[in-house]
C-alpha cells in the first residue's frame, strides 16, 4: 500500500503505488532543486553543487501550512546542505515543476497501460470481426453489429484520447519565473556577468534540459499546461467509462454476452460474479469530470502574479485525477485482457431476435429479409478505417 | 501526519488528523460489525459475542479490489475471531454505515470549530458595531457600512450553513438492509423465532441504538443521507469562501484594513505577510462544489438494488469533502481568532473618500451630506436581527 | 412554445411554458417594483402609487448589458410612469427578489407534479406489494424483491427530496438592503419620520408580506436561500434519475419487466418503443448537479458588498436548473402514471432464475430452499415504514 | 434579441444573435438533410433532389418530445417535400451533424473575436513594454513587472487556448452511421450497385465535403469531437477569466491602475463606474467549467449504440457553452479595445512602494537597491518569447 492510503476507499489505488504520493512529490521538489543547484553551479552562479538528500517527509509536512506551501520548510532543510539551494527561485517554481514531474510519471503510466489496452482491443476487433451481435439503441434492440465493431469503437475512443494525452505530455513545461514571472532574482544573481538576462535564460533552458521538460515562458498565471493534461486524462476516463458501461451492461445476468475474466464474488451469494473492474472504471469516469472542472475554475480565477486560492486548489486535485487515472488505465488493460466473449450468447440473441434486428432492412427493402448477418452494412470498412487511424498512433497494433 | 498523507499537497491536512482516514474507516467498519455481532447475540441469533480486533490495514487493503470493496477481506479476517461476524449483512451495510460514522466524526469537528468561529464573529460584530468602513460593490467604493455588519454577515452565512449541517447530522442513518434492502438474510437467521420479521426489525433498531444512529428504512439506492450531508458541508465551505475572500481582499497591500494574525512569509521577500489561512480557505471553497456534484451524479445514476459504479464513486469523494471540511473549519476558526482589524486604516479610507461614500445620500437628500457615519441606515438593526437568529442556533454567542 | 426557446435542444421544455422565462423574469421585477411603490405610498414615503405597466422585453434587453443587469433600463422606463419607482432600492434588490419569485413558481410546479408522482408511486407500491421480481445488484441477479418495494423506494427518495424542497420554498426571502445591505437609502427617504429606521424596517416587512415572502436580513452576499433551493432541486433530480434509470433498465428488450405507456418511436425501425421519458429524465439528472455546483462556486466567491461575477453567474444558471426541474417533474409524473408493469415477465424471470435468487437463502439455511417468494424478508415492513413517513409528507397518499 | 431569449438573465446574450438558437439548429438540420438528399441524388440513390424549405419551428418543437428528439417531426414535414428525405439516416446523424454545424459557427465567432482581442493585447504589450507597475502575489505587493508583461501574459494564455480551439474546429466531423454506426441502411439503399459499401462510403464523403466537415468513422458513442471543442472553449474562458479578474482587481477604487472604457453606471450612486465587461467575463468563466463537466459525464455514460440519457444531455449544454463563449469573446475583445491604462497611477504606486518592491533585490544583492525599474529581470525577453510564439498563431499581430 502506498503511503497515500486510499486503498480501502478507492479500491485498486495500490496499482498506482508511488505515483504522485506526498513522498513522490517531495522527491520531485528535491529533484528540481538539485537540477537548479547543478545549473547554478554550471553557470558559475554558485560555487559548486552537492548531492541533495531529501528531508524527512514528516518534517516538511509539519510546516507546510504556515507559509501556505511546502517549499519554505523544504528550502530551510536543504539550505543546511548547501546555502545556494533555491537561489533565484520562488516557491511556485518548485511546486509547479514538481507537479509537472509527478503528472508526467502518471501520464507515462497511463500511456503504457493505454497501449496495452489498445493492443488487446485491436486483437479483439480482429478476432471478432465476423461475430454478429445485436446492436442496441436507447435500451432497445436495433440493428445488428459485430463485436469486432464494438471493440474497434472502444479503440477509436481510446485513440482520440491518447492523441490528446501525448500532446499534453510533450508540452509539459518547467516553471522558472521567480516571484512574478520576470526571472528578476536569477538575473540579479548574474548581474556581474556580461549578459545577465542571457545567462538567466540559458540557465533556465539548461535546467529544463536536465529534467527533460519544455522550456518556454513562465506560466505562473496561465495554467493551460495543467488543464490540458487534465482534460486529456478526462478524455481517457470517458473512453474507459464508455467501454466499462458497455461491458457492465453486456455482462448483466439477462444478457451475458460478455464476462470479466475474474468477476468479483459476494460474501453471501455463492456463484455471483460481478463485473468489478468495469464498475471501478465507471466509478472513475463518473468522478473525473468534476476534478477537471475544479482545475478550470482554479485557472479561471487566477489573478495578480500569483492568486489567492486558485493555485492551491490545483495540487491535490491534480494528484487525485492523475493517480486515479493511473489506477484506471491499469484496470482497463486488465479488464480487456481478461474479457470473456460469449459468442454463443451473442449468436443466440441474434437468432432469437432476428426479425427485430432486421426490421429496418425490411422497411427499406420491402423484402422478407430476416438474416441479421446480411445487414451489417459497412461494418468492415468502419473497422478498417478505425484501424488505419489507430495504426498511426500505435505501432504493432 | 495522518496515514492518509496529503499534508504537502493540501497544506493543513494534518488538522484533521485521524478523521476519515483509511484506518478510521477500517475501525468504523469493525465497530459496526462489532455492534452487529453484539446485537445478534443479544437477540439470540448468535451464541455469543466476542471483542473483535481490527485486522491490519495492509491485509484488508491488499484484497479490497478483487471484490470491489474492503468488506470481503475484512469479513474473512474477522470470521477467524467469530464465525458469526457479518451474518445477515451485505457489504453495502458495512461500507455505508462506516461512511456514516466517519462522516459524523467529521461533522462533529466542523460543528465544534464552526461554533468556535461563530463566537469569535459574534465578538467581532459587537466590538466593531460602530467601526465605520467603506462598503464596496462591483469592486468600487459604494456606501459606508460598519465592520460589525460585515462580521455579522459572515456569521449569518455560517449560521445558515450550520443549521443545515446539524439537520444532516441528526438524520444520519444506519444502513441495514441486506443484499437488496429486504433484510431477507437476517429474517432468515430468525426463521425459528415466532416473529422473524419483528426480530429482524428489533435487531436493526438495537444496532442503530448501539451506534447512536437513526434507524429507519434501508437507503441502499436512495442516497439523500449522504448528499444532504455533502450539500451542507458545501454550504459551510461557501460561508468560509465568502469570508476568506473578503479578508484576502481587505488584506491587500493597497487596502490593509484587515490582516491575518500570523501571515505567511516568503523565502525571498522579507517582510511579506500573505493571508495564508484565507487563501487556504478559498482553495477549499473553490474545490468543494465539484465534490458534491460528483456525489449527486453518483446518486442520480443509481440503478438496480446496488449500482454499477455510483456507489463506489461516493466513498473517496465523501472522504475528501469531509476531511477537507474539517481542515477548513479549523483554519477558519483560527483565522477569525487571530484577525487583526486595522480600524485606523478603515477610518482613513472613510475620511479620504467621504464624498464618494455619501454620493448616494446626496442624490436622495439633495443635500450637502458628506459624513459617512451619518449614512449607515439600519445597520444596527440588521446586526441585531442576525444576532437574534444566531442566538437561536448557538448558545453563549 | 415559450419565448425562451429550447424545445428543440431540450425536448419537453414546453412543459414549463412561462416559468422563469425572460418575460416572466421581467414581470417579476415589475411586480416587485410595484409592491415597493405601493409600500412606499402606504408608508407615506411616496405621494401615491400607480399601476405599473411592464415595458417591452426588447427595450429592456437591449440595455441590460451596459450596466451589467436589466434593472437600470427597467427603472428608466418605469420612472416614466412614476418618478418614485425604485426609490431606496438597489439593482440587487430587484434582481434577487425577482429570481426568488421565479424560483418559487418553479418550486410550486415541482411540488405539485412531485405530489402527483408520489400518489401514483403510492398506488403502484400498494398494487404490487406482492409482485415478486428479481432483485439485482452490481448488474447481477441477487435476491428477490417485490415491485412494490421498488416503487416504494422510489417514493422514499422522492419524499426525502420534497421535504428538502418544501423547506427551501418556505424560507425564500425578499431582498431589501440597498446598495450595501444597510437600507441606508430607504432610511434616508424616511429621515423626516420620528423613527426612520423603524419606518424602513416596517416597509421592508410590509413589502415582503405583499409578495408573500420571508423578510429577515439582507442576503446580498450570503446566498444560502438560492443554494438551498438549488440543492433541493438536485435532490429531486437525483430521485428522478434513480427512478428513470431503473425503468430504462427494466425496459430493456432483454428484460421487459416495465414499459413506458407511450414509448418513443423510430423513423426507420418499425415497432421500436424507446423509454423516452426515462431517457429525458436521466438527461436532466446527469446535467443538474453541475448547475448547482456553479451556484456554489458563485456563492463561494462572493466578496465585498456585491461581487465581481459570482452574482451574475447565478441568474441564468438558476433559470436553467429551475426550468428543467419543472419539465422533469412533469415528465416524471407522466412517466409513472403511464408505467406498464409486466407482472408476467417478472414472474417468468423469477421462475427461471429461482435457484440463483435463493442461493443466499440456501447458504444461510443450509436447506433446499428454492422459492423466491419465500425469501422476501421484511419487505412488507420496509414498505410500511416508507408509507408511514411519506404519509407525514403527503396527504391522501 | 435572438429568439432564444436570455438577454435579461445573461446580459450580453444578444451579441451571439442567431448563433446556436433553436432556429439555427433547425436550419442546420435542414441543411444536413438537404446535403444528404443532394448526395443521394448525385449517387443515383434517389431520383432527384429538391430545395427543401424549413418547416415552422413551432411545428417541430411541439412534437420533439414524443420521440425524444426533433428529427422525427422534422422528417415527417420534410417528406412532404420529397419522399427521399432522410433515407438511410438515423436521428442521431441529423442531430449530431447539426450540433457540429452550430458549434462550428460559434467557434468561428470565438476565433474571430479572439483574434481581435489578441491584436489589441499585442498592441498593449508593445505600447507598455516599459510601463513599470507593481507585481503582486498572494494579494501582496511583490516585485516590479511591466504592464507590457501583464498584457503579454494574457495574450500567451489566449494563444494556448486558441491553438486548442483551432484544432478542435478543424477536426469537426460529420455524423453518418445509421442506427448503429454500420451505415447498414444506406448500404441497403445501394444494394443494387456493384459495390454497395463503396457507394455508401463515397456518399458519406461527398456529403461531408458538401458541408465542409471531416468525414471519417461514425462517432455515435465516441464523443471526443464534442468534448474536445468544449474543453477548448473552457480553455478560452479560463483565459478571459484570468484577464478579467486582473482587470477587475486593478480597477478597484483603491488601485485604479486600469479602467474599462465604458464602465457601468449605478441607478443611485452617481459617478460610479463598474468594470462591467470584466464582471460579465468572470461570470462566464465561473460557469463554463461545469458545462464541460456535464459533457464529459455524458460521454462517460454512453452505452450501447446510442445511450439512454447521455446523448440528450449534450445538446442544450453544448448550446449554452458555445453561445456564452461567443458572447464572452465579443465582450473580451471590446474590453481590451477600450481598456484605459492609467500609467500615472501605476507609476505612483511603484514610487510610493519602491522599498517593498525591491526588498527581494536587496536580499539578494545585499545592496541599497531601491529602483523598481532596475529590477525587471528578463521581462523583455519573456515578452519577446511570448510574441514569437503568438506570431506563429496569428498573423499581423
Amino acid at each position: 500500500m502506498a503511503d497515500i492510503g486510499g486503498e480501502l476507499l478507492w479500491p485498486g489505488d495500490g496499482r498506482a503505488d508511488d505515483v504522485f504520493t506526498d513522498a513522490s512529490f517531495l522527491a520531485a521538489m528535491v529533484r528540481f532543486e538539485q537540477a537548479w543547484l547543478d545549473g547554478l553551479a554550471a553557470a558559475g552562479l554558485a560555487p559548486g553543487s552537492v548531492a541533495l538528500v531529501a528531508p524527512a517527509l514528516a518534517d516538511i509536512a509539519a510546516d507546510a501550512e504556515s507559509g501556505g506551501n511546502p517549499v519554505i520548510p523544504l528550502v530551510k532543510e536543504l539550505r543546511k546542505q548547501s546555502v545556494d539551494v533555491h537561489r533565484g527561485l520562488t516557491s511556485q517554481d518548485v511546486v509547479d515543476t514538481a507537479l509537472v514531474l509527478c503528472v508526467r510519471d502518471a501520464l507515462d503510466r497511463v500511456l503504457a497501460d493505454g497501449e496495452r489496452a489498445a493492443r488487446t482491443l485491436g486483437r479483439l476487433a480482429r478476432a471478432h470481426r465476423a461475430t454478429v451481435m445485436a446492436g442496441r439503441t436507447l435500451t432497445q434492440l436495433a440493428v445488428p453489429i459485430t463485436f469486432g465493431l464494438k471493440a474497434a469503437t472502444w479503440l477509436a475512443g481510446l485513440t482520440d484520447a491518447i492523441v490528446e494525452l501525448r500532446r499534453a505530455r510533450e508540452e509539459l513545461p518547467i516553471q522558472i519565473g521567480g516571484a512574478a514571472g520576470t526571472l528578476a532574482a536569477v538575473v540579479e544573481l548574474a548581474r556581474d556577468n556580461d549578459d545577465p538576462v542571457g545567462t538567466a535564460a540559458a540557465l533556465a533552458r539548461d535546467v529544463a534540459h536536465r529534467l527533460d521538460l519544455q522550456g518556454g515562458t513562465p506560466w505562473h498565471t496561465r495554467r493551460t499546461p495543467l488543464t490540458a493534461a487534465a482534460d486529456a486524462l478526462v478524455a481517457v476516463s470517458d473512453a474507459w467509462g464508455h467501454m466499462a458501461g458497455d461491458i457492465a451492461l453486456l455482462s448483466r445476468s439477462e444478457i451475458g454476452e460478455l464476462r470479466e475474466g475474474a468477476g468479483g464474488g459476494s460474501s453471501t451469494m455463492p456463484g455471483k460474479a460481478n463485473p468489478v473492474l468495469s464498475i471501478l472504471l465507471r466509478r472513475h469516469a463518473l468522478a473525473a469530470p468534476s476534478l477537471a472542472a475544479t482545475l478550470h475554475v482554479a485557472a479561471a480565477t487566477y489573478v495578480d502574479e500569483r492568486p489567492d486560492g486558485g493555485w492551491h486548489a490545483e495540487w491535490d486535485t491534480l494528484r487525485l485525477l492523475a493517480r486515479r487515472s493511473v489506477v484506471a488505465a491499469s484496470q482497463a488493460a486488465d479488464l480487456v485482457a481478461g474479457l470473456v466473449v460469449d459468442t454463443a450468447a451473442m449468436a443466440e440473441r441474434v437468432a432469437s431476435d432476428a426479425r427485430t434486428l432486421t426490421a429496418e432492412q425490411r422497411s427499406i427493402a420491402g423484402s422478407a429479409a430476416e438474416d441479421p448477418a446480411a445487414y451489417l452494412g459497412a461494418t468492415d470498412l468502419v473497422i478498417d478505417n478505425i484501424f488505419e487511424r489507430a495504426a498511426r498512433v500505435w505501432s504493432n497494433l
